[in-house]
């Protein structure tokens, strides 16, 4: 493994430049002005993966983004990693909170600036060059399968329609996934649990145009007014969602669990202070790791309404809009939660207004099990390279088709993420640390050794 | 009085073509890239006024947008009119809801079509023209002064000082104002009460920047959740604000008064369906009319945060704003009301979030005597031209300042207005029957002559 090492040390400025090349093309899946930008990143990384060593290369269509798919298969008989990483990201605004603009990457303080730095582009990068460094001093000992897709950030709406219809080209022994985090810098984890979630849009429409809330306030039921009061009588006093049957299925942790979960390094003063609030509010009877590990959420992602700009405008608006997601966890399913939020809020709202409820986006919580070999080998390479043991941990985010890959393709998966929770994925600023870009890359590489030790 | 009303019809077109001029200035108030606009405005009025045959006119500044000031006198010793108007009109937004350019005004089906064809350029103009007709055929009979601001839609902020610095020029017998509405193109009514208004933004800010709902959702608070909470809790279950004192001073209408005001024709199935709601809503134990007549109401206005574009991003966001008004009744006072809110709504925040509370907008309500011989004027020049007694109303709707007028003046206001309910204004689409344009220049001729005969 030494000149595997030493491959990734020699290399990592080209490997740098190669990253930001892939992360210039504004690859924003949610939004249809960057259809053309999908194409790009995804020849991008047809490239890449060609210029790493694959045998095999091609941009494959689906309903939506395509997926990139590549392979190296140097022998039938030996195991099969199939790594997943996805080439799009989210959007940018607000855009003028950044400090430098969001797809021209620069390194600062040791850290890669630029939307995708770490979700994904940065992390799914590594994958691709540990591959190349086992690859170019003939170390690889297992085969490799690249699946890379351009909706999760869309909730990876075409995946598993792709997955159903290729089940035997993506037949593996492991999925390998770089796309969360760790604890600190210097504390390697490995995230054995994801929550699921459901996504929706609603509507609430009163008159059928803006009135003038003199004429008419007070007479007439206000979209905005009616939309807090339907959102506001979904939670109790103690945070807990009231809609009938939500937390029928959550697989309650035990005490014990409980404990265990509660003794990973967290400080709650500097955790507030990092995000600048004077107290965490939450589901009464929980710790912050638990209400962000093992239970679901319920948050308004987005809300709008009436008029929003300078000064007073006295309007009795027709809409109101918000966006709204729920975190799951095991056993919630995604599907029964909206179809259950659909039918609840819509009845929710009173006769003086109509109500459109639109489920956007979803997918299934997950837990992968410790006594993997996957896992097994995860835990020694991370030992390797930072002379830890990883903690496992359960982590708040979500990939829904981690889930999918298991129920169609009957695979676990394995998280070896390296982001950080300063990294800022998802907002302004996002950034990834440049150690853990390169030490990364070189866990990843040990991953493939020990991998094949174990399954042999 | 048949020259003037023959030249009134002989000028009909010009009139409407001086109109047009003057709504294609886009002088926007509450915005303040037309503050050149503002200008642009008060100048085409100052013109337009010494064409109409005032003695002097002039711009005079204020600490915001100037007050266009003109004046005949034709004898000390006759009753004066002090015609009171705006230049300002309400921003335009949503800009694609118009069927024709909101700035460049068009007839169509008898109406004409543009921001500011009633509200107030429409109907202030009027004032000007039934003027014009008067000092041209020799029949001006009172002394009239004129007195148009360009603030009145975000609250003749700067009115008040403009009035006490000139108490003396302003000094009439009556105020007259043309800036309100009559039940139906045939049935003519004058406002006798006007609501109050208060009016807020709020902020609420949650952590310090925009957070990926996953790794934090369910563990920090979300400022949207906690403002839609907040808003929610400013009324119960029968529409009554709970805030502790909001009612304490509103003057109770009597039942025979109230009985006098349910029977002003109002048909509930068209109303409804001219709005398109199955239901009416408001605040319970009250008709309609007395709900957006005597009763005060909690509006939202506008509401924004967080993701509000296309699609599902996962966030939970460091924000969360509103703008929300309250039409006030007699005897609510809008300074107290406004004082009270911003202590209540600041108390309601959890710790978990931090709230701003500012007043951006504020007017008393009003109500004007039917025994002042100006109403008896009004009532008398109605007769003339519609051929039916005006009914008297309360309007929801608030015109600030003429609270401010009795107050710093010592001068009561008649409001003859011409507008209609579905006139739109302040929505997109706002428009101005011509027959009211016309009709209503005939009625305030013959106002001018009969105020002078009840002041004899």
């Amino acid at each position: 493994m030494q000149n595997v090492i030493g491959y990734i040390r020699e290399n990592k400025d080209r490997f740098l430049e190669e990253l930001f090349g892939i992360i210039r093309i504004p690859s924003i899946s949610s939004q249809s002005e960057h259809k053309d930008d999908m194409i790009k990143t995804a020849e991008a990384y047809k490239a890449a993966l060609l210029a790493a060593g694959v045998d095999r290369a091609e941009i494959m269509p689906t309903t939506g983004n395509p997926v990139v798919y590549a392979e190296k298969i140097i022998d039938g008989s030996l195991p099969t990693v199939l790594v997943y990483a996805h080439y799009d990201v989210m959007p940018v605004d607000p855009v003028d909170l950044w400090d430098s603009p969001p797809f021209e990457p620069v390194v600062r303080d040791g850290k890669i600036y630029a939307r995708g730095a770490d979700d994904d582009k940065g992390q799914g990068f590594m994958q691709l060059k540990a591959f190349e460094a086992l690859v170019r001093n003939g170390k690889l000992p297992v085969n490799v399968k690249f699946m890379i897709e351009g909706e999760e950030e869309i909730g990876s709406v075409s995946l598993g329609a792709f997955c159903e219809a290729n089940k035997e080209m993506l037949r593996s022994d492991i999925i390998l996934v770089s796309d969360t985090g760790m604890i600190a810098e210097d504390i390697p984890s490995i995230t054995t649990g994801l929550r699921g979630l459901a996504y929706w849009q609603v509507e609430i429409t009163g008159p059928n145009r803006d009135l003038h809330s003199g004429l008419f306030g007070g007479g007439v039921a206000n979209p905005i007014n009616v939309l807090a009061k339907m959102i506001a009588s979904m939670t109790d006093e103690d945070n807990k969602v009231v809609m009938p049957g939500f937390y029928d299925d959550v697989l309650d942790a035990s005490d014990a669990e409980r404990k265990k979960l509660n003794q990973a390094p967290f400080d709650l003063d500097e955790y507030k202070a990092a995000i600048d609030v004077d107290e965490v509010d939450g589901e009464k009877g929980y710790t912050t790791i638990e209400r962000t590990g093992i239970r679901p959420s319920f948050d308004l992602c987005g809300i709008w309404g009436g008029y929003t700009g300078e000064g007073a405008k006295t309007v009795l608006p027709s809409k109101a809009f918000a966006k709204i997601s729920s975190r799951l966890v095991p056993n919630q399913d995604n599907v029964k939660i909206a179809g259950m939020f659909e039918e609840y809020f819509t009845n929710l709202a009173p006769k003086s207004v109509k109500v459109k409820v639109s489920s956007l986006h979803g997918g299934q919580a997950y837990v992968c099990p410790i006594d993997l070999p996957a896992y097994k080998a995860a835990e020694k390479a991370f030992e390797e390279v930072y002379g830890k043991t990883p903690v496992p941990t359960r982590s708040g985010g979500s990939i829904p088709i981690i889930s999918t890959f298991e129920e169609v393709l009957g695979t676990k998966s394995v998280l070896m993420g390296f982001g950080l929770e300063s990294d800022a994925i998802h907002s302004p600023n996002e950034n990834f640390p440049l150690n853990n870009f390169y030490n990364g890359i070189e866990t990843i590489a040990w991953f493939y050794k020990y991998f094949a030790e174990e399954m042999k």
